[in-house]
């Protein structure tokens, strides 16, 4: 599937650690074979959420090669953010080698005006080479560059290569409404914009024209099920099941101990041998565990899949 | 109401506007009134969502005095927050005078380490006058200055005027936690902590100790009945009213447009004249609002409060 | 003298206070008669380190009032600057009534995109009338609103009352060479540039093209004469007395204690009752009272108006 | 020498590179030697000015270890700020078994609270090792971490291994007083202190108790001279050499050009084959150019060591 029209739900993996801090490259694979079982169509490693900055850039391009083994039949979208460009670049190419889909690549917080921004991307993308295809990532609240609808049609103008936006503005719905109507006027060529910001408002989003999401909740099932339904035109139905997780989408939407959250709820459904984060990474209270508990047991209300009976736990 | 004991929800009040930008008074009147009437113990006005900043000094003072009129029977907290101490002074004490409760401080953007903090606090205490009870308002994700709990409990500590909390950080249920076993443990007196970030984890921030909600969604209705739900112990009485309006507390979450879902809800409710905001100042688009309607009608299946009439509706 | 034919030496003024923290109106008029006699063309007031946000709105305008008074012959620019616009309409119209040659205005820090930088111009223009002549403030480095010489043309292009530019960019040298290049090219009107940055470019500046100086270092003579001597083809006296005040240019431009250093040695020529600053402020301590002093001493080995007597000072 | 009683000039070396982007080893080696000839105590590589970013993993050792073994007799510090432990550690270790003094560590933008930076440096300083000697960099005018004097004494009481301080506070010479008062009164052990901010500051860093300059000015002559004068008590000669180069010193310190400047001068000395950057890197312009040969003939008025025959020149 090439990027620029993919659709549905990718999932951001986390980075599997054993508790000394080692690597679980064990999990990864589970990892893998459960987001191909659950309809995800694409995997994203490496973001922001996969710790990928605690890794050294050979554990990166390890972790990249076993995620992209263990996922077959999806595309995988490796994250090379970098300081630099010679990093960005090396990461990238290897990505591809082992079978990448694309690669992925956010603004560093520095880059102020317009033609700031579109001129990072395009030496970005000279950087790793015209012929690897690559996403976008549009992220304010956590990078502080704030792009125009305008400046991301100049950057998908000026680089073929450039496939797919990863959409996380906060407000974004009338980001995403501008650039479908860019596409309806012809100035912007067809690209595939998945969604992120922790699927906080994904059942929207999906109706403004998203073609899918692109984030880490710890129940895929429940992204690739919204997508499906609001592409069907089962409006609310996808807001009820959207709605019946939204109170665990909105706690694990906490910046600072939002990961912790998902890696738990991922150990906790037997996927993640261990919800350790390398150092600096905060530690979930016994009492925010609690409070995850209480929430699962409420989605499963709705959604049995939330139903996680304590044998399959394997975490704290 | 001594704020130091205060409890309930105090609902943050926008600021009315007519559509030319003039002081929309009858608004203040009927918000007034609407708020005591649902069962609030408290209005902030002049608040980060009441447009301060947009209004001249004059201005300032006579809504402020306005908003306490029209709220008899409760406290009124006024945000005095300004770049300069004169100006915190002048707004303080007028608001005193005209019978608020107390003033609120933000601390300024630029403050960074611990004693800055802590400093910048006992000059705005001095400053108003310590014979004015005030609020702390702890806003990291918007103001970018990080107190830790440790930091609060020393500026309780200086300042005997200093009786309320206002609390959202992000996340923050973990601070409430630090801060009721500082109190436990004797090293903090008794305070008041209400809690903001738009109610979006009122129902944990309760669980962890706070005494109710500060901030400025549309039902406040709700607010006051989770914090009873959760005084009364009634656990998941409480979750399951929040969850029923969680959907649009999350939809008014989004900076830079929040503000304008709240006015448009409050018009629709017939309690503004106009959704209107001083420039500069987003406008819904009609795809916005027509969301909210499917939001509002969705609350309506469990809280029919949230059944509006079209009658009723001023707005657009 | 219209602000956009404007040239010379527009010294920044900073509020003098006396020791209890009321307004030294006493020192405003000397400080008038002073610029005056040294051969400033104009004062600007109420800026960044007229510690502006310290005063309240009617001292604003009292300020404002008794330095347009006391600089008679001057244009007297007046710093506008305000949260929102009905304080900064309400400073510029109150200034323009007493006599003021035009009103300034910096970017809030939050601007981020160009377009979200000229659609705010835009709004403030038309929020003072457009009958207030107004100089754009470009400070990167304190407010961090970076504007390309793009979008400093559009700004110009936009609003016909903006006149003047106060360039103070770092590093700026090339910004001064693009826009006299985009007025070459006529895509650019006539404007005037003066330069601020506490006049640590200065030299070099006026070899780009820049007018004249409008920053607050303490000895105004010198920016008068630099300017004056780069205007006559003096290159090589221009450098040599800049670089004669240089260890001092660069002493002032500490952010955080530079205003204390100007007040100082203001106050030790007897121009300012008092070196003190509203709260918050730093105090200079003696160790940098005497480093100042050792300056001092160095600068008047050429230039003999740094020789201050000590039976001048009236300063701590 | 160990770095905890280190004086003199650390010179912060640039990453040589050929036009092409490669890395100019030959440059590397004629540093080297040049560092040791004009009497620097030191050598600083992979600083923020060394382009260390722009550097991969396998190219940050090759250059630490090739610095290292040019700079035979002196200290070599390598800076191994990262955004993650892993990366660090490895870099780390691999440059003090290459021979390195001591390695350098800034803190990441991130952090806020003195807690959160007083745990961020006791992780670095576990995840390189108990055994390796480390350089706590202070440099809150680009890093936006400001640590009080109290914070930076916590730093050097939980980290044995952490030897030296780089101070680069603006404006910091109260932060020396304040530090060597912390040593006077038995509060801190014996440290170094060497100073950055392009020597902007060193004439009195020096009178304030600094042991020394750490910076990258392209005459490192004139950091040894300063130093040594003031050593010697000869305050006056002191400040006639530095004011000489103070306006060359003041052109450097431009942020986002200073290393431009930095690389043409050394070019123009001969040290460097090329003054290429990688991308990004700002380009010196003809004029900015013409520009430093005029203060180059201003400075070698005084120094003669400014007094470059243009035959020497490889640059441009």
């Amino acid at each position: 599937m090439p990027l620029d029209t993919a659709s549905g739900a990718f999932a951001i993996a986390p980075t599997p650690f054993h508790p000394d801090g080692r690597i679980d490259y064990d999990s990864i694979d589970r990892l893998g074979d459960f987001y191909r079982e659950v309809g995800c169509t694409g995997v994203t490693v490496l973001g922001i959420m996969g710790e990928a900055p605690k890794l050294d850039g050979e554990e990166a391009v390890e972790v990249a090669t076993r995620f992209i083994r263990a996922s077959q039949g999806l595309a995988v979208v490796v994250g090379v953010s970098a300081p630099g460009f010679a990093s960005m670049r090396g990461l990238a190419r290897k990505a591809m080698e082992a079978g990448a889909a694309g690669v992925m690549i956010a603004p560093p917080p520095s880059l102020r005006t317009d033609d700031q921004i579109v001129t990072y991307f395009r030496q970005a993308s000279e950087a790793i080479g015209p012929d690897v295809p690559w996403v976008l990532q549009d992220y304010p609240l956590t990078l502080s560059v704030v792009m125009t609808p305008a400046v991301i049609r100049r950057i998908f103008a000026e680089n073929p290569s450039c496939l797919m936006l990863k959409h996380e503005d906060w407000p974004g719905l009338e980001k995403i409404s501008a650039l479908r109507a860019f596409q309806a006027d012809g100035s912007l060529r067809p690209i595939s914009i998945l969604t992120g910001n922790g699927a906080l408002f994904l059942d929207f989003e999906m109706e403004r024209g998203a073609d899918g999401a692109m984030t880490g909740y710890a129940f895929p099932e429940m992204l690739v099920d919204v997508v499906r339904l609001q592409k069907e035109g089962r409006r609310d139905a996808a807001h009820d099941l959207f709605d019946a997780h939204l109170p665990l989408v909105r706690y694990e939407q906490q910046q600072g101990v939002g990961l912790a959250v998902r890696k738990y709820v991922l150990a906790r459904r037997g996927l993640l041998a261990s919800d350790a984060q390398r150092k600096p990474g905060p530690v979930l209270s016994d009492r925010a565990k609690a409070e995850v508990e209480y929430l699962l047991s409420r989605v499963a209300r709705v959604d049995r899949r939330a139903a996680i009976s304590p044998q399959l736990a394997r975490a704290s």
